[in-house]
């Protein structure tokens, strides 16, 4: 192994990659604080049997590894779980509604193949106790002000509800293990699968355009209208109205351009209960960030409360934004013993200005030449008398 | 095992103490960058092997896993190690000296008993390439500044030097082994046993008490002097010389009434190779964060250079600190569905105004007494018209 290696999945963040990642970070989370939420952080090791049990993200994504009792520790795959537990614990259930925002990386094991971030930053917001479509468009609404805030411009909010895809599939299947089979084709954006599984069913013709009538519940508040045409059940009607409300809610804060709706749009096996969503960029093959309603963990930590959110992956953004990277502009003083002095006193006041100045003893230069290459201004106070030059 | 437990050694932080953690944090970063030091993030998890092995950090606090190819991983136990790595790679060996500066959580594996974070935030630097006494000077001259800025008032940068007691251990005792003994006494900070240990060495009355001696070298530039009179051997002088410098330059930065020497300081058994210090803040009982010069650890990175640099705790800064925790200030508007537009209207305009304001649909609250007790100011948009309530 060379000494420089990484473990895989692992990347390091070089300064101009790092304040560019910085500006687009606070303009996420300025805009959260904005709309109340509050920042906190959680550690990075949880419980296995916590945590990790909990967490949205799959068994064999999880790091894990013993503490000195020998219970297992994972290194948290999201912040949705660590806020749960957070909320369940020591926040008052009183002041629900809750808004929590967290900027934070997250760790995921990858295939050594996929060459996927194994740890990557994710700046998100959860919404506890509000089981209202308000709370789902709110965070919608969020997403949205957020991102354009971060500076991006060409991006769509897809928009489902498991309701919908749930309530077909018990009304047309009748059971939940056949429901399954089709769910996973969704999940895995596998729709020729689908498609092909739908028409190998022993269903009658009604039924099986039904379930393929799916696929095409795309686009914007029409697709209601659609839905409400291939779904009879109380259960699925009510999601297609909550769809609505939630389609005329963002247009209450003007954000009806960026999103369309994909009713077939199933983002995990079972974690989401209601309204979800993913965040497409022009240009960038996966989601940036995704979200959704979870009613049910919060219950799991013994303190049952419907809750939404989202997490935007800042990597992602930063690769859908392609801003400028711009070095730094940072000055230079070089002093000579004789000097010393006088340099710090110059140095201080230029910092004093706002200007970014380092001070250099010219007898720890290996190549001056190349050294004063990276500096915008350099400025020498070397020798007896003061000589100065920018350059 | 409750749904709420963390591991132990892992701690939450909350709202009101992230907002005072990143205040402070932010105020030592742009002393840095004002400095001249460019931030870098580097990946939580490194290989054993190359970072795990070369961090100052003992082994049994290293969190160790395996990866998918069976290879130890550590989660990074400080982020000199890591910095190294990426001088070595990726930045330009023209180019140095370089200032790189960090923010970034570190992991350490505790004992139960003692109640120590596991993981905690260390802010700061690394001077690499410059072997100068100025680059010493700078990296102490820039904590000095950093805490200032941050608020730190009552503090003591205690500084030593390896060289000193290096150079009498090898002058008294004449091997390593012997030198061993007394230098974990010191590392330890167990000056009894030190001196219990000086008394019972087969040694002349003389040697005895230049051993002891060295305790004593406590205070200002005066102890210079004091150390010269028992060191005898050239590279013992030549630490001296270095120290003597150091104070000197410190005090062209007006930084001499924030230091004090301690030429009996040993920080690690075998890491620092020159100048080291440690800060104390006043009621703080452990070192608020330490630094010194590494002279050899780029070495093993295949690209060596001398470098120095220094990490604060975040944690302890903020104990000794005391920062005044202040609940932020937000606003709530609450509204029904009918005049849902005119509350987010008026949200976004206070919004604009720089007012944190959470829009919160009256469907979503529990108990709206206790809801709206946690905010500032409560604006009502509720039935068929504007009614309009400050409270």
């Amino acid at each position: 192994m060379f000494m420089f290696e990484k473990p895989h999945g692992m990347r390091d963040t070089l300064p101009v990659l790092y304040e560019t990642k910085k500006k687009v970070r606070s303009s996420l989370t300025e805009v959260m604080a904005l709309w109340g939420y509050q920042f906190m952080e959680t550690p990075a090791l949880e419980f296995y049997d916590t945590v990790g049990v909990q967490s949205a993200i799959l068994d064999q994504q999880l790091f894990k590894l013993l503490d000195q009792e020998g219970q297992t520790l994972v290194l948290r795959p999201d912040m949705t779980a660590p806020i749960a537990r957070v909320a369940a614990s020591k926040l008052h259930k009183d002041d629900h509604p809750l808004r929590v925002g967290y900027a934070a990386n997250v760790f995921r094991a990858q295939e050594r193949e996929g060459g996927r971030a194994a740890e990557f930053e994710q700046v998100g917001v959860e919404l506890i106790g509000d089981g209202s479509t308000s709370a789902d468009a709110e965070v919608i609404a969020l997403v949205i002000f957020s991102l354009k805030k971060a500076g991006l411009t060409s991006f769509k909010i897809s928009i489902g509800h498991v309701g919908i895809s749930d309530a077909l599939f018990v009304e047309v299947l009748g059971n939940e293990e056949r429901a399954h089979v089709l769910r996973r084709y969704l999940y895995e954006k596998n729709y020729v699968g689908y498609r092909e599984h739908v028409k190998s069913l022993n269903l009658s013709s009604i039924d099986k355009s039904r379930l393929l009538e799916l696929l095409e519940l795309r686009g914007g508040i029409e697709t209601c209208s659609k839905a409400a045409s291939i779904i009879d059940s109380e259960k699925g009607k009510r999601a297609v109205s909550e769809l609505k409300t939630l389609w005329e809610t963002l247009g209450d804060y003007s954000c009806t351009d960026d999103i369309k709706l994909d009713l077939g749009m199933v983002s995990h096996m079972s974690y989401y209960t209601g309204v979800l969503f993913e965040i497409y960029a022009e240009n960038v093959g996966f989601p940036i960030g995704n979200g959704g309603r979870y009613d049910q963990l919060l219950g799991r930590f013994d303190s049952p409360a419907p809750a939404t959110g989202f997490g935007i992956r800042t990597d992602r953004l930063l690769e859908a934004l392609k801003p400028a990277e711009e070095q730094e502009k940072i000055d230079v003083v070089i002093f000579s013993t004789e000097q010393r002095k006088e340099a710090i006193r110059f140095a201080e006041e230029e910092r004093r200005k706002g200007k970014k100045v380092v001070i250099q003893d010219l007898a720890g230069i290996g190549d001056i030449d190349q050294m004063t290459k990276s500096f915008q201004n350099v400025t020498y106070f070397i020798g007896a008398r003061k000589e100065e030059k920018h350059g």
